[in-house]
This record gives structure tokens, sequence and C-alpha cells, in this order.
């Protein structure tokens, strides 16, 4: 085990030396990490908050059901179902729904449970692409997606709908006015958007005040120990400004469904575009030996071989407070106040209930603690200084 | 009888000796008031006006009927219906609402009784809280809040929805925009509030202008001889500055269906959160002879005596106008211009009758016993005195 | 016969001599004045012109059908399915309605004859009182009352709504927005107003445009050869100023249906508040005989002496232009500019013949025939000279 | 053959000397101009893009079916159904439609095919005129005139609304708020524009960024070679300034059906009002042998034979390039930046296969070739000085 240190810290989950389905934080190779104690039943679960949105009115729960785990192929209808109902029964309020198949199985289920609409939050999203059918972003395409959403749910209505990727190519007045329409006929209740850069939101909400329409409230944005600096430095900002609030997911606590290939673990390609995960610890030594030959530089063989030891001192640290990686690394990302909700996947109801379990681990990250892990990270983002146009001269 | 005064007025309906519901203003034990001559059955009720509410084009009568108690747990569903239908024939338009209950048992009365849907005007309230699942007044709960209600009301629209409290976490944006999306769908014809301080009154108003938005036409609040301060100096500004207009209510006017306990009457403890009312004057000497080592201090102690003194000096004032002390109360509220509508409980068609008599009683309501009022109240409220910051220096 | 001239120019029908219903225009008793030639069955009938209303889009007939008299008691369904019939043939595309009987009654024949939705333009009213039900001019009754018109005229649409009444007690930011409701909501295309002054429909169109609605296009307005101020001097620059047009109508065009009373004919006291109508030549006389110690003074009676010279006139030069006294006052009406429509009513087909006739004689009504009949009225308004506040000093 | 050369650049068909319909680009009679390589079957066809309208987020492919030919008298039901199959195959995903009749056929082979609502562009026209029952361009005339167009399509929703012509009489507030209304109804995802000049597509412009109005994405205009001005100095303008995008159509490409009387072909007169293009090569020797006595002068014969000219410069051209007349046509019209979309018209699948040849031809329009082009063509347009009113004086 652990012969093959790797750069990803989701392959932690390697260490932990079970079989088929990941198993979140039950214990690391690194040593005895122990997960946290089950406090299984206990509703609400303990650090469950709900919190307003962005600034909106609408109070969420501060961590959320990224549903695109529980629909994967391993997934039974019944393991899907149990899924949500802990979700629902921990107090978790939201469900973020990422695709056609989700939303035709939530669909299900919700007429399944017969759970009050009032009880729950779906979010769900607008793709678009220049290849297919539906090219580019229009308002056609907008609500031609949301009304074959709201069929595929059977429900009335969406509480927020995402654009999953701003069109450069489309006006971000057509936008916004296309989501006021989305809300004025009552098929959604707020908008919101997902890798949208500060500019292209700051450009949407200009336009919902030039033209009064409803502004988007949350943006949905990647976020973890290793991709920090739009949600750490730029997405506060947007929220002190304009309201726009954070709604966190990262490949950690996603629960990738992906199975484990012996010790390592690969992260799905292409899936977040989370380039600098998508190698281990291996390729880094295989690469290492082709050197200078080969494809890789000296500076990047270097920089994969200090990943690997942060990713160690990590898994040492999470041992010391008693916790998974898995664990340690959701319960971080909890502690960032611009994180009003954080998205976590599972594919199976246990998975959820070991994720949940972080929240008892906020109050032991103590700042000395949080300062330990700015050390290991080495990575907490700045701004870059000011330079006045004035001083180039 | 009477051997331990009380704190409230309320409480002077034990005066009366009768048991089992209350029977307003029939005598009171402070003498032989009798009640005005009723004069059954005469349609409009003497001193019935149609005033419009707010600076609206809806005009109400100046009575409405507070129907929280007509479907209290005392009262049938025929008398339920009985009070109903006296209101209508003496002229009163307006029902407000409170809760569901009373939202299902109205549309089964409007079903049955047919009604035409001009004659009368259906206020109702969007509740909300910070623990149930409905967290706070987002969009999504005040949509989902008034397509309940009218659910339940078996009603194409109601006529005002009125928002019970402000939400400090939610944005006014977010608030006129959905009550005017409720207006815009046709699902109410107007929009109110309900113990808005008027800071937040301005700001709905101020947020409204903004985004082009319906404005508010009504204020619901609290108002009787104990309780004048915000509805005598300061709503009328936010009726003449921004049309928002009163409707009033208070515990002597809503019919409260409490039990007698003996010749003790407690509010309803944290119902209205009328928290000068919840003691007797029995408590007062049970403090007043624990002190000084109880928990009263001698201050309040004595505000407590001055108090029943003042009761008394009403109930006496009420006797020699030939009314119960409860008409004298109802009538005094009328008679002050910013109520356009003062809502009336009642638990029994008998009792609304009673009330309905103190509108006859509004002309002998002259300058000097008005006068005789303030003296024996010692409560006109004043304006604090605009204090300049350069005077501050 | 004729043995007593009368006040109003009504009567001069009584001249015709005919009994039962009016039959406008065949002859009249001061001489041998022969109706225009029918030229029945042509379309569109000669001199019929289409219109843009206000300055709308909308092109009407310059001549609509005010269907009041239409479906007035004498009347049997036949022949109001006739008169209706005829209009449209005749190339008249409007029809006014001004009562919920007629909503009913012209609804059924809409559903009998199947007419194409586009061929014909309804504007229908919005009545209001105090003294109703419908208290006042309120959101909530002119909704409720467009919704009961068109499940009487069972149409998914009425092409002008029109507001019988301003309410100065309702804000006309309300009805403007009401009125933009109804159209948003596809139940009217246009609104327009009736009886309002020239203030109240700039108020009306400044408060459409602050809170960006849709200004009303026309006035309905009384319009006549006695009654001239308004129509002639201040709504042409309402139409040049904000767009709003007039559509007018006057007693004489209205086709009274009244039963005569000998050669006495009244016209419906009240109905249209034609003050200055309602005395016939005997009540002159009458009152002359009984002065001075009768109620009128001598003033009075000198007027309504010189008013019956002056209809003798209009008779006599009607004679000339060998037509009717009602065609000539069909026709001068018509030939204001104005004027974009004038409503005619009948009770017969027969009669709206006889009226449409009065289009042939607009060409006759030269510059010198106009100038004779103004000689004739002695009543062409002026402005009064505006005074400048610096020369009262 | 060719024994009359004429005026029009579309009766070079007769060159091609096939009978019955037209057989575009086959051959053509001034040479063995070979028609481009089919290459059948091949989705995307080489050189079809998609492009966005205008500014907006709607992309459409660089060419669309113009519809108006496909369902005329001389095309089966199978015919026409063939050629839109074809389109769509073809990668065409937007169908231009004209009239009611085509609106039913295409919704029939719409419901027979079930092609995704998603997968294809429907515009559609409000038409007005004076004489008929709907009498200029009014709110009630779009409105029914759209609901007439879904109601044929059976479709819920159009994707772009063009207005055929504008009124002069109908104020353009009324308009955009009118197309406004259509699309917040859900009848059309956005709105258009044709044979508008651009001072009245600025006009609209102005008034919907008054009334905060959804604007125009698009103008459809005529645009061939010898109808240049307005497509190429003025609507450039239009897309820079205010996004409204050229969607072009020409008697060229738009597939006439004409019969062809021997070697003469006609275009329709009046249907595209091609003033230019109405008479041939006989129709001027004609006028010359009459000459000086005909009604043609001197100049109009010398610029016919002028214009005969360049037609058989321009055949020569393409028969150079290998391909048709009409295909060279296409090419040029394509190669133009600002078209975004050239509707093509078809009565048969196989002259809309010939006519997407054309797209293939595009690389081969290199500077050179446009500038020999511009050299027969004379006619590049330009603006005209700008003359400061100073030197006027």
């Amino acid at each position: 085990m652990c012969r093959a240190p790797i750069a990803s810290l989701d392959c932690m989950e390697e260490f932990s030396g079970t079989g088929g389905h990941l198993d979140f934080g039950r214990s690391i190779s690194l040593g005895s990490n122990p997960a946290l104690p089950l406090r299984h039943g206990s509703t609400p679960t303990p650090g469950l908050r709900y919190k307003n949105l962005g600034k909106s009115g609408l109070r969420v729960s501060n961590v959320g059901l990224g549903t695109w785990p529980v629909f994967s192929p391993g997934v039974s209808d019944e393991q899907a179902e149990a899924i949500l109902k802990l979700a629902i029964e921990s107090g978790i309020n939201l469900f973020d729904i990422s695709e056609a198949h989700s939303e035709t199985e939530i669909g299900k289920i919700l007429q399944r449970t017969g759970w009050k609409r009032t009880a729950y939050v779906i979010t769900t999203k607008v793709y678009w692409s220049t290849k297919s059918e539906e090219r580019g972003l229009s308002r056609k395409h907008i609500i031609e997606c949301v009304r074959a959403s709201l069929q595929r749910l059977q429900l009335q209505y969406i509480d927020i709908v995402i654009i999953h990727k701003a069109d450069p190519m489309c006006p971000m007045e057509e936008v916004v006015r296309a989501m006021s329409y989305i809300i004025q006929q009552g098929w959604a209740m707020y908008w919101g958007t997902a890798r949208w850069s500060q500019v292209e939101i700051m450009e949407a909400y200009t336009n919902c005040r030039q033209f009064n329409c409803i502004t988007p409230i949350v943006e949905q944005s990647e976020y973890h120990m290793f991709c920090r600096e739009k949600c750490e430095l730029y997405l506060p900002e947007m929220y002190n400004k304009i309201g726009v609030g954070l709604m966190a997911w990262g490949p950690l606590s996603m629960a990738l469904s992906d199975t484990q290939n012996g010790d390592k673990l690969f992260l799905p390609k292409g899936s977040f575009k989370t380039k600098s995960f998508s190698w281990t610890e291996d390729e880094i030594n295989r690469n290492a030996a082709l050197s200078p030959q080969g494809s890789w530089g000296k500076d990047r063989i270097e920089e994969g071989r200090r990943h690997c030891d942060r990713l160690r001192d990590l898994a040492a640290l999470a041992e010391k407070l008693g916790c998974s990686p898995t664990q340690l690394s959701i319960a971080w990302s909890l502690k960032h106040e611009p994180v009003q909700c954080l998205l976590l996947g599972a594919t199976s109801a246990e998975q959820l209930h070991q994720s949940l379990q972080s929240l008892q681990l906020l109050p032991r990250l103590s700042s000395s603690v949080m300062l330990e892990l700015e050390r290991i990270l080495e990575n907490k983002p700045v701004r870059p200084p000011m330079i006045s146009t004035l001083a180039l001269r």
C-alpha cells in the first residue's frame, strides 16, 4: 500500500484499502485515522446550519446534495432514494442537479415520497454547447431547456435555475431578460450562475439593473484546498457588492464514483477541468525516470513531488484530528465564510453519512489548525498588488 | 365579585359576571352600564361607513371582521357562519384572516353562501419563521404561501395579502418583487404589511418606486387605549407621505374567546405580545406583599396600581355614557381618524352585534369626553423633541 | 302638429309626425325635408371612412354603433341582430357597449353570426358608483368588472375598455396600473376614458409615463351642436399632445328610443346629464305665463325662446339641404375633424340606415353652409383669454 | 436560343434550355457551365456555418429555407416535405414563412416528422394592409395575427416574428409594446422586421430602450447583385450600433417557380417590387424600334442594353468558375459579411441541393474574382458625401 504516492488528494481514498465503492474517510493508509463517530438519526445533524443564499431571502442548509454521483451508473434506484431520504432527514434542504437523467430520476423520487414542495430547494442547470442543436446560450435555448427540465422533474417550478457557462457570443441583456422571463412565468424562483468570471457576473448584474430584471443570487464554483483564488478573493467581493452568494463544489466533496484502479485513483478527466489533478505520483516517477528526454520539464516534476509531500502532510494532520482527509477537506471548505452552501455528493447513504460527520469537525479547526493547514498548502491566495498606471510611466 | 381588580382592561369583562362565552358590554359589575339599544337587522348599520383603505381606490367598511376568534375551538360551524352572515348583513365588507384553519373554514362558507365575489374583501397573511421548513421571508415562501392560501380559500384571488412580519435577513427588493409578482399573477389585488416599523414600510415603498413595483396600501397594527404611539404618531405620516393606511386590531376589539378563570381573565400570552397586559391586580398585590424581596420593583408595583385605577375610571365613564367599557374602547379607537378599518372579532353573532353598537356611540364622544379620556389615560403620545445634532455639540 | 315648438333639437323628431318608434329624418313637420335617397346594400357605405383612433394604430370606421338603444326594451332580438348586421355590412367596425345587458345580447349575436374576431372592434365600459357593492374605482373593481364583461360577451378580449368616470378618491397610479394589467393579461387591446376632464386625462397620461404603463387612446365625450366646448377646444389639444382621440356621442345621434308624448319629446332625464335639453317650448310658454311669479326668471324664458328660434332655423336649413335635422346634426358632428368616430344609435335597421345617409351630406357642408350654421348656433366656443397674473396686479 | 437577351439575371435560367420548372445552375446556354459536383448526403453541408443572428444569442445556419416557393401550386405535398427534410439533413435550421398557407402546410409536416422543437427556427410574418379587415399595424392586428399563425403552425411558439412593413400611421411605441407582449406571452422568442428603412429600425430601437421593451434582432431585406445599397451601406451600421442582423432574400435565391415563356422569363411582377427586373431584352429591342416615338426614352434603352451586357459577362464568369450564374449569385451574396442568413427557396429537393452547392464556391471567390465582379456590376454602393449645411451657404 501507498507504494505510489499520488498527486490527487482524492487518491488518498486509495489508502483506505477498500475495494469497490469509495469508502470516504473510514480509514486512511497513512495511519489509523478513525472516521468521526457516527451520530446516525440525529436530526438536524450537528453542525448543520441554514444560511441565506447570497443576500436573498432563501435559506438553505450549509451543505447541499450534489446529485450527479447519486444517479451514476453503479447506484441502484433504491440506493439513490435512500441517499435523498437521508439528506432530507439530516436537514439538507438543497438538491443540486446537473443533467437530464438526474432530473428524471429525482422527479420520480419526489413523486414517490410526496415531500412537501416547501421542504426542499431544487437547483438545476441550463447547459449549452456550440456543437449540438442547442447552439449557444440564446433565449430560445434557455426557455426550451427550462421547460424540458420542468417536465422531467414533474414540478411546477425549479427553485434556482443555474446558467452553467457564460456565452461570450450572447448579449447579457438577452440572458438576464430570459431569466427574468423564466421567473415571471413562475418556472423558477431565482437564478444563478456556474463557472462565470466575476466580470461576467458583474455584467449580468449591471444588465439586470439597467433593464429592471431580477438579479442572480448565487455562483456555483469549484472550491477546495487546491482551487482557492476565485472563491477566496473575488466572490466575497461579489457577495458584498451585489449580493451574489457562493455554492461550492469540488472533486473532494462530490464523492467521485470512479472505480479504483489498484492503489491509483484517477479523477474523471475533463469532467471538471481539474487540470492539476489528473496525474498520480506514479506518473511523476515515470516521467522523472524519462527526464530530461521526457515530455515533462524538471520544474513540473519538482512541483509534482512537492504536491505529493503536501498530501502526506494533510493526511497526517487529519489523523491527528481523528478524521479522514476527505472529512478534513470538507470541514476546511465549510470553515470559509464565503461558502454558504457546500455540495456533497454520495453514491451511498453511508458515504453521505460519513461526509456529514465533517460538520462536527468545524469547532476543532481552531486558528492554529487553520494556520498549520496554510503552512502545508502554501497557496493562500493574495490579490496582485494594484499597480497604478501612473507608476508604470 | 371584583374582589380582585385587574390590570387588563379586558378583564373588565369579568365584571359582567357572565360565565362561559364573553358577553361583551351587556352589563358591567362596577354599576349598571346598559348595553347600547339593539337595532338588529338595520342595514347598513348606523355609523358604519366606507372609507378608502390607505390612498388606494379600495373602499372598505370602517369595521372589519377579524376571523381568528370566529374559528376558535369553542365556536361551532353554524355559529361561525352566523357571524359571517351578520357581518355581511351589517354592511361589513372586509374579512381578515390570520391562519390556515380559518382560510379553509371561510372557503367553505363562501362556497355555501355563494356571495358575489365583488361583495367582500378578503385579507390574509404570509407568515414565516426561522424554525419551520419555511425559513425566512423568501420569494419562494411568499409564493408558496399565497398559492396554498388560495387553495384553502377556494378563491381565484385574495384582495389583500398581508406580510405578517418583516424579515431583516431578506432584502426588501425580493419582497416587493414577490408581492408584485403575486399581483401580476392575479392572485391578489393589493398587498400590505402587519407589525412593520415605519422604517420598514418606508423601505418597502422606496424599493417599489425603484423597481416600478406596486406599493403596499395598508399596515395592520395593534391599536387600543394602551398602545397608541405607532398608530397616532407615525402611521399618519406614512398615510400622508406614501398613502399607506391603517387597519387596527387590539385585544379589546378582537373578542378574545379565552375562558374566564373565576374573576380573573388572562390575555392569551404571547399571542399578540401585549406585554403590559398579562398581569392582574391579584398579581400586583401578591408582588407588593413580597416587596422589597420580590422580583417586582417598587416602581412596577406603583405603575400597576395606577393602571388599575385608570381602568376603574374608564368603567365609570362608560357607565356614564350608557355603554360597556368594551364598547367605549371600540368607539374610542374608531374616533381616531388614522384608523380606516378597525377589526372586530366575535365568537358569536350576538357578540358581534354588541360590538357593532359601538358605532352609534361615536357622536357621543364629544371633545370634552375625549379630553376626559385623555385625562384618565395619561398616555397621549407625543413625538420626542427633534434635537439638532448641532445643539449636541 | 308642431303647435308647440320645443327646446330640444331631439324633439324635432316629433315634426316627422310618425308614431311609435322614432323615424329619424324621414320628414319633418316644418316643411317637406326629404330624407337622403337610400343607397341600400352599397358596401362600404359612401362617405364611410376608416381612421386611426387617437394616435393608435387601430383603425375604426368614422361612425360606430352605440348599442345602448339597440338592446332597449322595445326592440326584439331579431331587430337587434338586424341592426348589427346592417352595421357590419355598411362597413361599421366598432360596437360601443354601455351596460351588462347589451354585453350579454351582443355576446349571443356574435356567437350566432360567427363573424371573424378581426372584423370588429368592441368597446365596453367600467362603471362604478359610491353606493353599490362596487364602491369606487379600485383595481379590484376594474378587474372584476372586465372579467364579468368578458364572460357576458363570451369573448377572449375586449378591444377597448373604457373607464366611464374618473374617481377622485382613487389614485391615478392604481387606475393606470390596473388598465395595464388588463391589457397585459390579454383581456383588452387598448383602454380609454369617458367623461374625464382634460386634467384627468393628462394625469392618467403622466402616470402612464411615470410607471411605464400603456397610455389611453380615446376619450368618449358628448358632442353635438349644443355641447361643443370640450370637444372643440380641449380634446384636440389632448390629441396633439398625447395622442388621445375622440369618440363622440350625443342625444341626437344616439337614437333615443323614448316614446313620444304627443308632440313633446323629453330627453331621458339624467341619463346623459343634458341639462339644457330637458324642457320643451310648452314648458317655456307655461313658465312665461307664470312670470314674474313663476320659478323661471325672465332671462331663462328669453334664452328658451331664442333656443326655439334656433331650432326652427336649423330645421329650415336642413330642408334647404334636402335632409332631416337629425341627418344635418350627424353630418355636422362628423364634419369636425377631432371626431374620429361618431357613435350612432338605432332601434331599427331602417333608422340606422337613415342615419348612415348623413355621411353623404358631408360634401354639401361647404364653408358657407358651416358659416351659416355658426350664425344660427351662436355658440362657437372660444378659449377664455389667457390673463397674465402679472396683468392682474 | 438566347435570341433575346433579357434584362433579368433570373432569365439566365432560360439559357439552361430546360423546360417546365427552373433547373437552377445545371447548365447555362452561354456555354457549358457545369453545376458544382454533388456531394449528396454529406451532413453538415460543406461551407454551411452557424452564425449568431444579429447580436442575439440565436445561432442560425448561414442559409435558411425560404418556404414561399416550397408551397407554391406546382409542388406536391411529398415534394414539399422532401425539400424540408433535405434542408434539415443539410444542416439548415431556419425556415422562413411568408403566408398563411405555408404555415398550415409546415405545421402538418412538423407534426408528421416530429422533429425536436429545439432543432429548428421558425420565422413568420405579420402582414397588414390598409384595405382588408386588418386595417393597419395595430396591437390588435399584431396579436390576432400571431395567434392565428400559432394555430396554423400547431406550435407553442414562433422563434422570430417578423413585422413585414412599417406602418407610418401606427406609433412605434404601440408596435414595440405589442412585440414585447408577444414575447412575454411566450408566443415568440424574438422579433424582427422586413423592408423597414434604417430610420424605422432605429426608431423601433429607441422606443424599445425608452419603454424597456425587447429590441428586434433582424431585418429581412432584399439583397442581390442589383440591389445592394441598403444591405451594404446601411444595415452594417444597424448591426454595429444596435445589433440588428441581416437575413437576405433575393429573386435569385428564392427559386422562382414561374413558368418560362419560351426563352423569356418574367419575374413575378409586383411580388417583390423588383422594378429594375421586369423587362426583357425583347422589350428593350421592341421599345428601341419604336424610338423616339415610343414611351421609353433613349437613356432607358441604353441602360437596358448595358444591363444585358452585364448579364452576359456574369454568365461568362460563372462558366469560368465552373458554376451556374445562380450559384455564382448565391455565393456572391454569402460572401458579404453583413449577410448572416441567406434565404434560399426551392420547388424541389434537387433544386435546393443545387443551391447548397454554392456554399463550396465561396473559397473560390478570391479578391481578384470579387474585383472582376465589381468591374462587371459597376454598382458598388458608396455613401453620398456628407455635405455640411455650412458649405451649402
